[in-house]
């Protein structure tokens, strides 16, 4: 091993369960490393391809210093991670990615603010408490736009849309008093998303951009290539990087970004393993799990050259029914998460076909 | 659902915890399935990743009772499991694949014969119980010829190498008084395998065939495709086809074959997941783990076409060390097993390069 890799049975201690965490355990085990995950839900994806789950809640602060002394390293695979449990867990084992990349993700507002200052476009916003600020900003921004609440929003949740100016009422309504942002809508032609990966020797690598269609605000499918002409792809992935050295990333990232016809502007970014990277796990030697445990771990980065093209499809809700027939379909991974209840909206898997 | 498919949540028992049980654990998960592991060893290689590790000898009933109770159908990752345990297990629940072919493959006598009466070429042989008989398939066989215990041999163990008929007593002496098989040796140019598989519908598919290079004894590395004529390869697809469609075969089979100037001779096969399989990870969009799952579990099989050519490398013993250099590499999946201790022949993990 080198100086900084952490050698096989060595263990990565993973917050949160889900899809995320069980296929970053999995991908922890094909490098020989073990997986111990904290997550409150007992019947969370991710318990049963660990070396050992905590199932604990995040204020128990007990269970969370046992499970950081149980461990080498710490990562994560949500953002919304309580800031006493971080602190905690923080003096005992260092976190992959770092504080400053949760807090500049958790806030809406830090992360606009932030992506501006490092140069970035981003859809003109303006942060809103009140309704006056929320007059301010329509006047500023206009209408259509999109309230979000600065934090705890994933999958369209905790979003208003305003068609005219008339509906900014019911939507600072919709944020239930917290506090929000005001997004101007960008006339984008695609939706891309880059997934880059930074390694603890600063290394920068990022796969191929992949093109994202949304269904009622969730993920429907990412296609690799994006049909982009090679400039743009480069521009996305230079994007990404300047993203992750600003911030000393180490681990793998998501970022969201829109075409449009003054270039790319950066819509969301995600200190985590994404869901619009799955397809690299049929495409390539190295999948996006593998590369943030790389990172995580002090590993070199591996390589993630794509070798098929690929269109991932997630399965969500009742979407999972499909499985017999998806079982059939020629050049086609299934990947199921091992959730009980197909409830609507909910992530079940995803299928990879290989183009 | 169809019929015969286990749904998303049902378990799947698999008998032996080493590394093809740990890769079958993974590839059960990643389609939804529970995997429990029946394994005498508590740091077994699959221990981490399963929902449940019964940890206990294979003479427990009360412990296999429990273990066949709490799945739906069971599996092995290994051919040498107790006829005792077996019968337990199979009054219990489903053994896939089925008792006839475990039997088969145990026993190299039985084999041999199952694989001429189905009309396949293997190498002469003959049984060797005493030196008389040894003496008699010398003279029959000729040298060199190398003997073998008819069973439990694997990885070039309980075999002895006889270049001239002076070797006779050194080689009987080797076999520590159990039954054994002299095999006369084919000038074979190429070793190649075929991983096939056949559902619980009786369809049959088979991965292409790869061309092995063994070192000491033990598999080194399988290169894909093989350099072999198309003509062979579908040869050698139909000669697997024909072994499971006649042992009704359900789950993968590894059948070893040598390329020889008068055609193909069988030379070995396993009734399970095959290490000169291990390539299908990242070859094929279904590998051979999860081809295994899907046909035990009542799944239709999945698509195994090559889309990448491969080359997978062993790392035994000590080659781990290069796991630094090897992470570097290009086009290179790594795939550890966790195992603490890296005893010199002792399989610690494989590489696949795309090539």
């Amino acid at each position: 091993m080198t100086d900084t890799m952490l050698a096989p049975g060595a263990t990565i201690g993973i917050l949160g369960g889900g899809q995320l965490g069980r296929m970053l355990a999995m991908a922890a085990a094909r490098l020989g490393l073990r997986a111990h995950v904290f997550e409150p839900d007992p019947q969370a994806p991710a318990a049963a391809l660990c070396a050992r789950h905590v199932c604990a809640p995040y204020s128990d602060a007990d269970a969370l210093r046992d499970f950081a002394q149980g461990v080498d390293v710490l990562t994560y695979e949500f953002e919304n991670i309580p800031t006493d449990a971080l602190d905690l867990l923080e003096s005992l084992r260092p976190i992959r990615p770092n504080r400053r990349a949760l807090a500049t993700s958790q806030d809406r507002v830090i992360e606009k603010s932030f992506l501006n200052e490092i140069g970035l476009d981003t859809a003109p916003w303006a942060p809103v408490a009140t309704a006056d600020d929320l007059a301010a900003a329509i006047d500023r921004i206009g209408t259509p736009a999109i309230l979000k609440t600065t934090r705890l929003g994933y999958d369209g949740k905790g979003q208003a849309r305003l068609n005219t100016p008339e509906d900014a009422a019911a939507a600072l309504a919709a944020m239930g008093g917290q506090d929000a942002v005001l997004e101007g809508f960008v006339p984008f032609t695609r939706e891309i998303s880059v997934i880059a990966a930074r390694g603890l020797d600063g290394s920068v690598a990022a796969f191929d951009p992949g093109e994202n269609v949304h269904r009622d605000g969730i993920l429907h499918t990412t296609r690799v290539p994006a049909a982009i002409p090679g400039t743009l792809a480069s521009d996305a992935v230079l994007i990404a990087a300047r993203i992750l050295n600003a911030l000393d990333y180490v681990g793998v990232m998501g970022v969201e970004l829109f075409v449009t016809p003054g270039g790319l502007i950066v819509n969301e970014i995600a200190p985590r393993v994404h869901n619009s990277g799955h397809w690299t796990q049929q495409g390539c030697a190295v999948d996006q799990f593998e590369q943030h445990i790389r990172a995580v771990a002090g590993w070199p980065l591996g390589d993630g050259a794509r070798h098929a093209d690929v269109e991932m499809t997630n399965l969500i809700g009742a979407d999972v029914e499909r499985v017999p027939e998806l079982a059939r379909a020629a050049k086609t991974a299934i990947h199921l998460y091992g959730k009980a209840e197909a409830r609507a909206g909910r992530k079940m898997g995803h299928v990879n076909r290989i183009l």
